[in-house]
Formats: C-alpha cells, structure tokens, sequence
C-alpha cells in the first residue's frame, strides 16, 4: 500500500461503499413506523440516513474484517456505533447546545422537526444501540454480545462521550491547556472511535497484543482527527464541510490550533497519523484499510 | 394479606426500606467525580438520589424475591430501571418538552443546573443503565443479562417509553379517545413498569407462565397508577404531589378523567388493581408485596 493511495478515488470508493452498506443496515434496523410515534421514527431516520463519512463504521467494519469476522454481522455492530454517533450529533446541535442549523448540508433534526422531537430522537436512537447489540444476529456468542454493550456504554457515557461533551461546554473549556483539551478530545470522540477499532478485535474475539494495538492506533488516529477538524475550522468552508466553519476560533475556544498555531498542529497531526500506522505493523497486509482511513483522516478535506 | 395493610404504615415502611436501599445503590453506582466532566454526575446524582416512591425498584425486587434471587443482585437491577425513569423525567421536565420546574418538591435538573447540563445528565443515565445491566455482578449468567439489557431498550426505546411521549407531545395527543390514551399509557408509563416486575422473573429465570402473569399484573397495575395519577392531577395539591397539579385538565389534554369523570375513573383504577391481584393467584403468598404493591398504587394520595 503507497501512501499516494489514501487520497486515490480508489480509497474513497471503498469507504463509500462501506458507509452504503452500513446505511442499508441502519435503515433496515429503524423502518418507518405508522401512527402519531412515528414522528420521533422519523426523526431518528433523518438522523442516521443523511450521509456522512461513517469513519466509525469504516473502522469497526476494517477492523472485524481482520479477524474473519462476517461482513453482515460488522455491519450491525458499526450501526449501533453510528447511532450513538448520530444521537450524540443531534444532541449537541440542539438550542440549549451548540444551538446549530446544519449539519451534512441540511437542517439539523430541531431545525426539521422541532427541539422537543429531536431530544427524543436522540434518546430512542441510544436506546436502539443497545438493542441492536443485544440482538444475536449481532453475535452468535453471549459473552461477545455483553463486551460490545460494555464497551459501548463505557465509552459513550459519564466516563466517555458525555463527560467530554461536558467539558467542552464548561465554564473551565476557554482556559484548558494542550494537557486539558487532549483529555476533552479523548472523552468526547476518542473513546468512541478507540470502541469502533476495538469492537472488531472483539466481534473476533482477538487476542490482549492485538486489542492493545487497536487501541493505540485508534487513539493517534482519534486525536489526529479532532486537529484536523480544528484546521478544518480554521481553513475551510462551509460549502465542502457541509456545516459552519471559524465557529470555534470566533467564540475564543482553546482548540489544538489556537494552543500549537496551524503549521505545527498540521505536523503534529501528520506524525500521529504515521505512528498510527506504523501501530499496524503487527497486522501486516491485512491492516491495509486501517492504514488507508489513517491518511484519509489526515488529509480530509471536509 | 388483608386490604387494610395496604395503606398501613408498615407496608409504608417496606417500601420506604427498598427505596432507601436502591437509594444506597444508585449513590454507590454513581461516585462523585472530580474534574469538569463532574458536573454531569453531579446532575445525574442529582436526578437519582433526590427521593421519590420507588415503585418501579419495588416491584423489581418484590418479584424478584418471589424467585429467590438475591436482594443485592436485584437491587442493581431495580437501579438500572430507575436511572432510566430518572432519564426520562429529566428529558421530559426540559424547556423544550414539558417545561416543569419543580420535581419530587425540588427544582427540576435543568433550573439546578442548565438546560445543557439536563440533557447530558439525561444521555449519562440513560448509557449508565445498560453499563450496569452488562455487569457481572447483576446477574452471574450472561444469557440472563442480555435477556434484561433487550427488554430494558425494548421498554424504554422507541416501541416503548420514548414512542410513548412522542404521542404525549403529538398534535393528534388532544383528540386521543380512551383506545388512544390507554395506547399511550401502555408506551410511555407501562412499559417499563411491566419490565419492572419482568425483570425479576427474568433474574429468577421463571417460566413462561410465571411471566406472562406478572405482565398481566403489571398491565392492570400501569394501567391504574395512570389513571390514579390523572385523579390526583385534579384532586391533589402540589404541596403532597411535590409538583405541580392541574397542568392536563388546565391544557385541555385529553385524560382518563377527562374522558370516563372522576366517578367511572375511581371505579375503573379500583377494578384494574382487584384483577391485578388475582393474577398473583397463582404465586401464592409469595406475592404479598406486589399484592400491596397493586393496593397501595389505588390508594395513594400523592
């Protein structure tokens, strides 16, 4: 695998496909409903059905992929990673939020629906992750099933996802140094993008080294993404990224870019994503997609 | 077991002891962090730990106990079921939906803290509960902990108690017949009170009769607290209820008062709750305090 191969059309057309299929499944597992709940069905659909890089399923489906797991039973699992992403999603936009109109080019949930649906939706589709991955099409194993909920609920929690959300809207978040918005970008998207990577390690049931590299890998890439995104906010636009840009630097937020200045935060975003791949050796050829959706996070443009 | 002991004191005092000790479990299942992220397991403590009935916890652990499952065992499951009712009375109390201030006779979680802080308190409980689900320590048996990880997200998603207030707030909510109000009883309330009392026999791993008479149970008794609850909206005063009354009749929402009168509702809550205890017939005197349990949900003033 070249490094030239991650910004190659080829690439991109493998992570679509991927973000197709595990759309598929998310429609599949949420189908409209009929009568006056079928709002908040609705609501959850347009949620999780409108786009979106899926790196969270790519993950998970590349990193089950390695340990011979079946493709349709990746696929559930990277649905219930993508609706606990989703629900995040729709929950920080909200007006008492980050208060946003769009999100992927289009209205957010509140905006489309209304803030009180979109609370809901937001709840029904982190309910649903469970569900799904209590399911045993989700794996023939007990003890699988009970790790993926684990995993799942530790990293999108108080100890995860929510508690870094509640950081990031702390009356402490303006002051944090390099120290304190690496521990906010760890909680709120690295324990989940860490639990896509190491959900396929546990669908294969994969030994303690093998998990232990995922981990890491996932952790460079995870913090590699979020400097990305703090450039994106800096350098982008709103057309290519699909919601508004300058937001963060515009209200004065400590971010990688504001604590490192641009070229540093893109060298040091550069040697994450190399030592993210080079965590892979272990895996050899097989980690190919892995080292591929490391590049791609590190030459995003959108 | 007489009628009278359901409003005596010592029946008062039972269930006082089980909410006390859920309360202890709760506390130990929700430590206290330091940081910024301990905001939001402020609020979640918060949510929990400020009193409250119990009756979902009580009818956990009462059924759990008619299959000899052990108390401490059943108390972290009770846990789980009332971080997800503490969730839901989070969520609901926001501006954006039912915009309540006053809850259990406290300022709801979004006035002692902010909006943002409730819905992430919200999003934290509802992911703690499965976390404890998934434990070991809630059940040795992992097809017995998945069994209650899908039922709680079958009870509390969108099929269930998140379906259930998307009705409560729909345009159609005002027009509901009794067909439509007991249908949207049985989502938003009755569903994770059958689950209540489901869970325990799942816990003992009781057969099939065994379960499907503590789901007729539980459907007569959900049915009955809803009505009762719409009884004392008209009749009781905030100062007992610990919240606001009055709100439905004043909004002019369809209820079951409004729909039977106070006469024909006092005579049907009285109804449901003799035939939810004929359906404990079957587990003999084993079932005392969920026969209280149906007796007290009739009775209760507040």
């Amino acid at each position: 695998m070249t490094p030239e191969a991650a910004g190659s059309p080829a690439f991109e057309q493998v992570m679509q496909a991927v973000a197709r299929e595990v759309e598929d499944t998310l429609d599949a597992l949420l189908p409209p409903v009929p009568g006056p709940q079928g709002r908040v069905v609705a609501a959850m659909r347009y949620a999780c059905l409108g786009g979106g890089k899926r790196l969270r399923p790519f993950l998970l489906v590349s990193s089950a992929a390695m340990f011979d797991v079946p493709a349709a039973t990746a696929r559930r699992a990277a649905a219930a990673v993508e609706m606990i992403h989703c629900y995040s999603l729709v929950h920080d936009d909200l007006p008492a939020m980050d208060d946003s109109d769009l999100r992927r080019g289009r209205p957010t949930v509140h905006c489309a629906f209304d803030d009180a649906t979109a609370v809901l939706a937001g709840d029904g589709l982190l309910t649903e992750a469970f569900a799904v991955l209590a399911d045993a099409r989700t794996a023939a194993k007990e003890a699988v099933r009970l790790r993926l909920i684990a995993g799942l609920a530790r990293a999108s929690g108080m100890a995860g996802m929510v508690g870094g959300q509640m950081i990031d809207l702390s009356a402490e978040r303006d002051r944090l140094d390099l120290a304190g918005i690496t521990r906010l970008q760890a909680l709120k998207t690295g324990a989940l993008i860490t639990f896509s990577c190491v959900a396929g390690a546990i669908l294969g049931e994969a030994g303690p080294e093998d998990s232990a590299a995922l981990v890491g890998y996932a952790g460079d890439l995870g913090l590699a993404f979020q400097i990305v995104d703090d450039l994106l906010d800096v350098e982008g636009d709103v057309a290519s990224i699909g919601k508004p840009t300058g937001q963060d630097s515009a209200a004065g937020k400590a971010t990688f870019v504001a604590l490192l200045g641009v070229e540093e935060a893109r060298r040091k975003a550069g040697e994450l994503c190399e030592r993210a791949v080079r965590r892979l050796d272990r895996f050899g050829p097989r980690a190919g997609p892995l080292e591929r959706a490391a590049r791609f996070v590190c030459e995003r443009r959108s």
